[in-house]
């Protein structure tokens, strides 16, 4: 038996379960599944650049599924890559952006980004390039002002968020694009979309940033594919070579039936985009509002009301570890994640909440919820019931100190 | 309606159809599909980095799968590295050992390599990297004597296939890493194992490699995962940026549904190996020598017997033109690929026909037919049927002229 399978049996199987870490893994809808059941079981498996039926079958879906996928985006189907995740598509956009823009040196992205971005901008400190950083206000809003002053004439990329993973801050994007293309309109502006396709209208005709990044999984569609809009006219080098196809900037990334997939919980999410948006806004402040009343020494990460995303839900519980606090809410059944140095096997504190001026004992004592579709009220009322005794357990374990 | 539904329409759909076109794209196993539904639908869908119990389930089943994979390779399960497809492993073998290795400059492929390999290889000479292309033989197989001519100490790393894609070439991998290892031991030596994973027994605690590309769709398994073997002691660094987890190497990759379905796909092949490839062979023999022997102006491409690759059959067809010959095979329901120019939307020639010697007018009329377990006698007997009319037909068209 191994370690982990002890850990396992130790647990036990809880009699209720609560998913909330979508932000870490989800399932996919079954009406996904069931799309993608014929591109793995049935005849359309051919690859969109051979001549022959199949091929041709395969190529025809391709572009269809593009226009679905492109159409809540208001953006011709046509500058739409395909990747396989958001981090290649936030890496393929910073990095295969400087690879054919070598004059300029500098890319500004905020202090909140994703580390697919962060790091790929540092990446290119080897190659010379600046990557200048952008402070956060304390909810986790870009400084329009300093972003301002920082771009110049060697400025190549600025590159920000729509809505923020950890915290949920929904960015000022029109704003930020405005200062960016009034001060100088040859600089590309890209934003991570990722936590924000199919919660808030984006519309890339009206707002028109140079790239953006956006994905299946969030939305519960597969993991393993995920788009880069690309405007015309906006240059990409590949950040990995191949034998070339249909998607010229992600060799042999082709794979009909998580496109079919993709395309399906598109569809869903945005037929039911209202429906959905509005629930979850209810259970996230139901939850949040109700946590931070319930429970004392709370703090909320991120902002409130129509500036936070609709899924989002982040709370600081002091004097808690987040290692034994998502341990003790699992054995609980309920499965959330925290921005804790501690509680992933990723030893790395997450930079979203020192931005924002938490502490470390703020910062350690975090959980991330995610809301998503299949969440319902009757789990969130059995969360709310449940936390209070989570968090005084943890707190009477360490003693009620100050961590 | 759009051009290619009008294309689709004149085709019409053939009574009966073949599929030999396993390079490009395929299905997976009815039991490859059942395995990835629970991953898909219901509750293994954590992330195995994150610690709550579906975290751990993920993090236990992530383990016992790669030990799957790992099995046939007869080697240690941590020694594989997860990606999203074979040419990305190549990638990382190659530019991930460059980034880690600054000293030496020269890298060693041969000229039949895959394309992700080559231009990898090339795309570093920007940063001064150095590509020698050792020439093959006309049945593809590498040279040895100038690949040892060509080793010197400023030599990082050889890259050869174990089998070639197009042509069926099983390299001597053993003698050339014999070669290579006799002359300096700190070269790395990496295969592209991709097209003899689940063809031909592969041993790399016997034959030590230090990287080895394999992959799952070429093996009924789905696409978007694939893995590099990385010896013990071989570092890389990552070839993109990101939110580091489990998989070091490839952020972002982790894929419960995939990797049951590769680990799935992973256990038909080698369980039922010999009676694969056994079938295999015999129906290669029967489709390569079938279509030698009736049709006249034909020409093998790549080795005969034990030295090909148990489902490879490649064949030139002298007068005819590649896309002609693919789309009239597609009217009688028979799917392959050709090494010609213009049978694909991408408008390069196959360097790996190029390479053996074979002339354009030679390469244009080639076709590429793979074998798989899903292929029978009957459909075998039915490409036989057809090909000669198809063939007198092209050549019909074409006026009977050399191209």
């Amino acid at each position: 038996m191994s370690n982990i399978e002890g850990l396992l049996k130790q647990h036990g199987t809880p009699e209720k379960e609560v998913y909330l870490d979508w932000e870490n893994g989800s399932v996919v809808d079954k009406d996904v599944y069931e799309e993608m059941r014929p591109f793995y079981l049935e005849r359309t498996f051919g690859n969109p650049a051979i001549t022959h039926h199949m091929g041709w079958e395969t190529l025809d879906f391709y572009m269809k599924a593009k226009t679905r996928i492109a159409k809540p985006l208001n953006v011709d189907p046509q500058a739409i890559a395909l990747t396989h995740s958001f981090s290649e598509s936030n890496n393929l956009a910073v990095r295969g952006l400087a690879k054919m823009n070598k004059k300029r040196k500098k890319i500004i992205v905020s202090e909140v980004e994703h580390l697919s971005v962060i790091h790929t901008a540092k990446a290119m400190f080897g190659d010379k390039y600046q990557v200048e950083i952008i402070p956060v206000s304390n909810d986790g809003t870009v400084n329009l002002d300093i972003l301002q002053e920082k771009i110049d004439s060697d400025t190549l990329l600025v590159s920000l968020q729509t809505i923020n993973h950890e915290i949920g801050t929904i960015q000022p994007v029109k704003e930020a694009l405005e200062v960016v293309k009034d001060k100088d309109d040859s600089i590309f502006f890209h934003t991570d979309a990722t936590s924000a396709f199919g919660r808030i209208p984006l519309d890339y005709s009206k707002v028109e940033v140079d790239l953006a990044t956006f994905n299946s999984n969030r939305i519960l569609g597969p993991k393993g594919i995920a788009g880069l809009y690309i405007k015309e006219g906006t240059k990409l080098k590949a950040i990995y070579e191949g034998q070339l196809s249909v998607e010229i900037l992600a060799p042999d990334v082709e794979n009909p039936a998580l496109l079919a997939g993709f395309a399906k919980a598109v569809e869903i999410q945005f037929e039911r985009f209202d429906e959905i948006n509005i629930q979850a806004k209810k259970l996230r402040d139901k939850l949040l509002y109700g946590l931070h009343t319930s429970i004392e020494r709370t703090e909320i990460n991120g902002p409130s009301g129509d500036r936070r995303a609709p899924d989002n839900v982040n709370i600081s519980f002091l004097g808690c570890e987040g290692e034994a606090l998502t341990v003790e809410c699992s054995m609980n059944g309920i499965y959330v994640s925290s921005g804790s140095a501690c509680t992933s096997r990723v030893l790395m504190p997450s930079h979203i909440l020192t931005a924002i001026g938490r502490k470390p004992e703020e910062a350690h004592g975090s959980l991330l919820m995610k809301l998503n579709r299949l969440n319902t009220e009757e789990q969130i009322n059995y969360v709310l019931e449940k936390m209070p005794k989570v968090i005084s357990r943890i707190r009477s374990i360490t003693g009620g100190i100050e961590l």
